[in-house]
């Protein structure tokens, strides 16, 4: 192989990176693979505004076709985002039999299956090792490294942006709106941070890892969402004196033959490995049967960390070129014949355990009240405090709960909200410490 | 592909793990290469000592010439340890057109070289992914998913026996014999404990890893080792005291054109994630010019995880064989002809941060002394703390130092410990947290 010659679509911030370890990489990369990578052509509508990583004028253009039809380009990377026209330039590219490597999760999410089967049926391939949790070889461990086990759990941190205001929240006390200007400043959130705090982001990458680590294909309206903004920093406080950290966690798990699928802010004990995960980074907690608990840990953003993970897509199309080999792995790990539609869980039928926070007059009688309702709907408390702080003629109450069903706990609150000692909407966050979702650091 | 046939040659306890994960997991195997795995044949001299999971009588041979000599098998695992006659196995193996799958670090560090060579010219393949860290797929992350990146630093916990002992030393206050001895009891160490206390097992696989991540020929005999024999429960405290812990690490890092390639006991900070891993657990961090900070981490041993390795690999070579293809990826990660003798730093010459602790009688004018000669030798001191407790007339006092060169500390301590005010050897432990050492929790 004299050279493997790649286009990039997207000349942004994960693109500077890809061009920057292709440039400051190029002699690890073909001591690696015995040949160079060529970086042919790079196309942005944007050429004018000044980029970190500069790129020689005659390479730069703003017609992605230019891209797509050039017979000389091998792998094309798409890294403009979202829906379209990504997908259709990938679709492209795969008719044109060129090979793909894209970062975009958000189109995965919603279009992988097309794609992937698209690729299948035009004999090319498309690495994604970026679209979920950045640098970390997340996928590629799922897919071989621990292609062996059935995988019954995957809980991950993998979203920064989130995960940097839930840590300034817990360690400084912010309110969620000066956890998230300060996230912005910083350049970690987005002028319009939806995706990232409303857990979207997060439901995007369990949607594709969990197709990968369950056979299944990417169902992505299936996944329960619930985003951060809600979270009061009371509640922070009080789940820390309860030894627990909050976090906005993917959570995939195979239980009697149905999936959960859900992103929720969680509390996890404060000695749960992925408790000491802060700032930016992301983390992934994977149980297979054979391997037991693995933990993943590493930048999940950032021009170098994600240009990392697009390289190394494109070093193993590269060596399958090089090989004259195809989609020598399944791109979701198990063959597309042989995924199933396993059932996910609705989240009403979801038990676990739960903390809530009633604020309530402060009355006798008041517990004995919301504990019977809560009696009635079957779910029993594990612990009870009352706080004497009143705030608007109301005190808190916190509760930690055993495991219950969801349905009964939303009926049960209903209830309770109505009551004429209770003051505003009770909080709920959900508690995850049971066996099988603990890795204790031992 | 009908099916990949496998011979196994040793049927302990990783044998049996491979066996128990082939057969279970059969289904998901199948649904990911699209063809079975089937085990034609097991090995082992022993056949009556009843395993925890069963053979057909008429797949069991004593007689591993019989694997060796079957044209119908396709990949042989070795699993015997110890060099020989392991290495001629894997070489005969190689010789008759099979590929080869195996756990044996011992072997790989004294003839990995000479094996991979053998395998190339046979046309042949090696996995080793369970030599090093056992289920965490630390190889494949470094040969593939990381494969973009020039590797700087490789920091790890190799060795989940000797995580065991100083996590039980540091928990409990407890001796090193007794913290052995517990182990023994628990079956974490072996009755010789030698290859995991004395730090040799942790070097086995820092001396592979560290090939792979720097792109240099497998240097075992130039790595610097020592164990935790000597270490007192006191030091443990100490270290605590300044907010270190103490963990066996393998540390391999590439500074100014030198390789540093050594396994000691070595402080870190306890708000370093390689703190956190108790037990058996096994981490290992990495950093990488692309990926910045990345940690793996899992359990490094045991029938199943180290099943789980050894599977992955027999499926990545099994799905080569579907594909017509051989060594598709360096087993090294660089090509051999693209490896360089990177020359290893002298142990003398590595400069880094030290805990002393002085054994001195309790007089004035003894920390000028010792400061003294430190001084002279360009050592300068970061903080001391002289503890009361007198033990057979003399008193500690720790000490730890700025970054020093390990060969002004050796003349040091040499000076030193011949004062007649100092009773007893200095105890000496490296201490690791500099910014280019150091993953915060952020």
């Amino acid at each position: 192989m004299e050279s493997v010659r790649v286009g990039l679509i997207g000349w942004g911030t994960v693109g500077c990176g890809v061009i920057r370890v292709l440039e400051e990489n190029a002699s690890v990369i073909r001591a690696r693979l015995g040949f160079p990578l060529e970086l042919a052509r790079v196309a942005d509508l944007d050429l004018e505004t000044p980029r970190p990583v500069p790129v020689a004028r005659e390479k730069l253009t703003q017609n992605a076709r230019e891209i797509l039809e050039d017979p000389g380009i091998q792998i094309v990377v798409e890294l403009i985002g979202g829906l379209e026209p990504a997908r259709s330039f990938i679709l492209e590219a795969l008719e044109r039999g060129k090979h793909v490597v894209t970062a975009n999760k958000a189109l995965l999410a919603h279009h992988g299956n097309e794609l992937f089967e698209h690729a299948e049926r035009h004999g090319g391939s498309i690495g994604f090792e970026a679209s979920v949790a950045g640098g970390i070889p997340l996928l590629k461990s799922l897919r071989e490294g621990l292609a062996g086990n059935k995988v019954d759990t995957i809980f991950g941190i993998l979203n920064g942006t989130g995960n940097y205001i839930l840590t300034r929240m817990t360690e400084e006390g912010l309110a969620f709106a000066d956890a998230l200007r300060e996230a912005q400043e910083k350049g970690y959130a987005e002028a319009d941070p939806t995706l990232d705090v409303d857990g979207i982001d997060t439901a995007h990458k369990l949607a594709i890892a969990g197709a990968m680590a369950f056979g299944t294909p990417i169902r992505f309206d299936q996944v329960y969402v619930e985003g951060i903004r809600q979270i009061d920093p009371l509640d922070v406080q009080f789940a820390t004196e309860f030894g627990y950290q909050l976090k906005l966690l993917a959570i995939g798990r195979h239980v009697n033959g149905q999936l959960e699928m859900r992103v929720h802010p969680t509390l996890i004990p404060s000695s749960h490995v992925l408790a000491s995960v802060r700032g930016a980074y992301n983390a992934v907690h994977l149980h297979g049967n054979a391997v037991g608990s693995i933990m993943l840990y590493g930048l999940g953003a950032g021009m170098m960390p994600t240009g990392s993970a697009v390289v190394a897509d494109i070093m193993d199309i590269a060596r399958d070129l090089a090989s004259g080999v195809v989609n020598r792995v399944p791109p979701l790990s198990f063959l597309p014949e042989n995924t199933q539609d396993i059932p996910i869980r609705p989240m009403e039928d979801v038990t676990t355990k739960y903390y809530f926070r009633f604020s309530a007059v402060d009355r006798p009688g008041v517990l004995s009240k919301i504990s019977g309702i809560l009696g009635e709907n079957a779910i029993s408390i594990a612990a009870v405090i009352q706080k004497g702080r009143e705030v608007e003629g109301a005190v808190p109450i916190v509760m930690l709960t055993h495991e219950a069903q969801e349905r009964a706990v939303r009926k049960s609150l209903e209830a309770i909200d109505r009551l004429d000692i209770v003051r505003g909407p009770t909080r709920i966050i959900r508690i995850e410490d049971s066996e099988n979702s603990h890795v204790e650091r031992e």
